[in-house]
């Protein structure tokens, strides 16, 4: 078996853990290549296992951070590595275990003790062309002037579903409904379901509610006159600038993120988080 | 084929169209059926057509009225028989066509010039009967005091959810994502979904957030102390009360509601009702 | 100086508290009375300082329990006696200290080092009559039937100010804004303003939003038909049902809530609370 | 009595409404002076009455126009100049008479058959000095970044009033109440009423709401690490780029705006028009 490991840069127990995560499946015999980045902010990694994201091919990730350190492998890697979060982070609502839990974990994964959720991702077209990375959250389709309204039109498979001047409009998976679309107004989805939550942003009209439509569809959003530059973000880690003349399409990715859990409850986390959060 | 006629029976208008279909019909060589309380407002009809709604075994029913004539339909008849919804109500979401279409609309539905939509409902269970009609639109549980909150907590599958003081719980099917849950803060759910979604009555905490969970879910209601009688509510039509310690289960019905339609058009009607009425 | 003692009934650990009070005070050379209805629950007390709510005149009262036995004391004295509210309830957001604070709080009430904190109420007038407690939280006119939505407008100043179908609509003091009219989707408000909040619950359509209007209006609420029993409820404790065609006008009253508190903050427990709670 | 005149300029009705007012006082005798930026697109103007809005020195200015023409003749003159809207915008919370009844409305005005709507306005200090116009409807104080939320603290007369990650937060006035404020969840506030009511934007927790304070109020608001550049927007019109560190300071305005009105009515035209665009 063969593991990549990858830490969040900017915090200095993350790293260590990492370091010891490493050191041990390599004195177990496994092979683990590390992520560049990671490398380069702690240089004690053997320098011949660093590779960068974009060419891991592994077994399973080590993600040891928060979400935005699971977003970065997301956007970044190839392939649908299974990946087991550990929680160095903030929130930790993608994240599996806690930094003391680590090698308990490691343990369970090595003895097959685990099972992996699957999580739908979407798929942004611009102008017909698939550049920017996909979406696990949300792609979020902002006023490029903020506080400037812009003029939205959407359509799902071709109907037209709402139209409203907002400061932009949420396109969310369900593992996205408990970040921008949830602030949006949106619901909280259960994460074993495949939809799009789709949610505009401080509308007007206030009668423009968030909506949910299949993981089949097809969306298109459509800004009006006076257009004025919008701007894409996607997971709130990719940005974009996008004349208001593209044509902005979003469907469910090929891809999907997959988690490695210990846990077979239904909202293992999500309620305790989500409590202890908001 | 044979054709079952229900209308609104507090319109002299519906009652009058009821009977020109039927006539229009009857002369057409076709069976036709009349429901009982549809005939005591308007005694024209042959009373050897007469049958209540749970004898109807048809191929069709013409429902000249409103949503609460659908629901009406929904709630006593034994089979899903497939209905043609004529609007002569206030709202009409689940109707299909306009009184001045409704003989354009039969001969289409002659012609075989339709498609059938099926739409999920929920059942149902108190203390493990079955014993209230299934819901097409909606479950709400209430405080059995307006103005008393009531502190629930519900289950998905098993696991806690949610826990929050309120005035009650709705749990809404896709079609009932324009009724109750709406006002609750509920999202529009597209109709070709299967969800449930759950949304609390002006809970606190605030963030208490609706919640969509999978059709194939088992949700599980329960009353804390101090213990107050419930109000189950079925699609704002069927009203019961509840000791608070019933054990109330809701889970997806092996029955569908379905609508005669003639149009393939994703939101056909609803963005623009909800535009007119929101 | 006299003092009054009311405790919350349900709980010993508050009547306790209150013979502690009772006592101290007594010993310590002053007049107190004690509630009618403590005394029934905790006979310790000398029964000839016994009288009813109703019947009080004293310089303050000390109140132990929590926002439920001040709104009691509220709705049912004659005069607007200074409280000292010892939280022994869940919310507090009416109480000042804590019940190990007591008698820190005792000492400096009776040095004189502490203010009044004036709080407006609003009162009610039925078809003309005022026969119901002032609200120092809110009045919320209800559906009588739970789940079924009634059909309300509202005037401001003889305007029309909104119209709408819902559950209901609360009318909301400063002080009531962390109550049902939050719930609602009301604003929380400043406790050093005089206004009312007026909150549709679940309204249809979705743009009937809250509303903020001076304490100088005079708001009138008006029910159409179909025309069903509405029910009013006064702070959540004092309930009527009225017929349909009842004239519901809600002012300002003549008298206040006053709060004896010993900090000059601003917020000095809102926002704590809140973040608590919610 | 002397009269300025300013038009909207991107709608030629409007610049040729303005001339034949122009003309009219003119020929009635009255001293009229014309914005230089309604006449730099319409050179029909005598030049010889041109100045630039900030030399304007009237007894009353003649708005032709929507919103954004008032907040221009707001945020320019230096002085409170009673203004006359007549409406050629979309929204038109401001004006007060349509384009057909401006010779009317001249008519009365000149008899002096009206009243002065007195509106407060809010100040704001950077760093404190006072930089930036005083704003009719709001301050938004927005993420320099759409779509990477910051992280704000907000203190009312010293007190922390709250605490939360978001896109920004509005701070308005009850003119502004129908504006951002509303789209953010604000209640909507009667114009009679001063005070402030603050909202943030999309925050996490959901428990942030609305809140309303006294217009006396010192609002401090403060962002917290990680640092990023705020964007002040002053009635969505006038923007400046804020260093995270700036010391932002909201106060009540010495300076009102004025409005000629005709009418009595507490509501005259707010209610009908917000539920016609929402």
């Amino acid at each position: 078996m063969k593991f990549g490991i990858v830490a969040r840069r900017d915090r200095e127990a993350a790293l260590k853990l990492a370091y010891r995560v490493y050191d041990f499946l390599k004195v177990s015999g496994y092979d683990v290549i590390v992520d560049r980045e990671t490398f380069l902010h702690l240089r004690e990694f053997d320098e011949g296992d660093v590779l960068d994201l974009e060419d891991f091919d592994v077994d399973f990730i080590i993600a040891i951070g928060g979400d935005g350190t699971i977003l970065r492998i997301e956007h970044r890697t190839k392939k649908d590595f299974p990946i087991l979060g550990v929680n160095m982070g903030t929130l930790g609502f993608l994240t599996e275990v806690e930094p003391h839990e680590t090698f308990f974990a490691l343990s369970r994964l090595l003895e097959g003790e685990y099972r992996i959720d699957e999580r739908m991702k979407l798929r942004t077209y611009l102008d017909g062309e698939n550049s920017v990375p996909d979406a696990l959250n949300e792609d979020a389709i902002l006023t490029g002037i903020p506080g400037k309204i812009v003029h939205l039109k959407y359509y799902v498979d071709g109907g037209l579903a709402d139209e409203m001047r907002s400061d932009g409009l949420v396109i969310s998976t369900p593992t996205g409904s408990t970040g921008y679309a949830l602030s949006a107004g949106g619901p909280f989805v259960d994460p074993r379901l495949e939809l799009f939550v789709i949610a505009p942003l401080n509308p007007i009209p206030l009668g423009s509610m968030p909506m949910v439509v299949p993981s089949s569809s097809e969306i298109e959003v459509l800004a009006l006159p006076p257009e004025r530059d919008l701007i894409l973000a996607v997971d709130g880690q990719f940005y974009t600038r996008l004349s208001p003349d593209t044509e902005i399409k979003v469907k469910k990715s090929p891809r999907k993120a997959r988690f490695v859990r210990f846990s077979n409850e239904v909202y293992p986390k999500y309620t305790i988080r989500l409590k202890r959060r908001f």
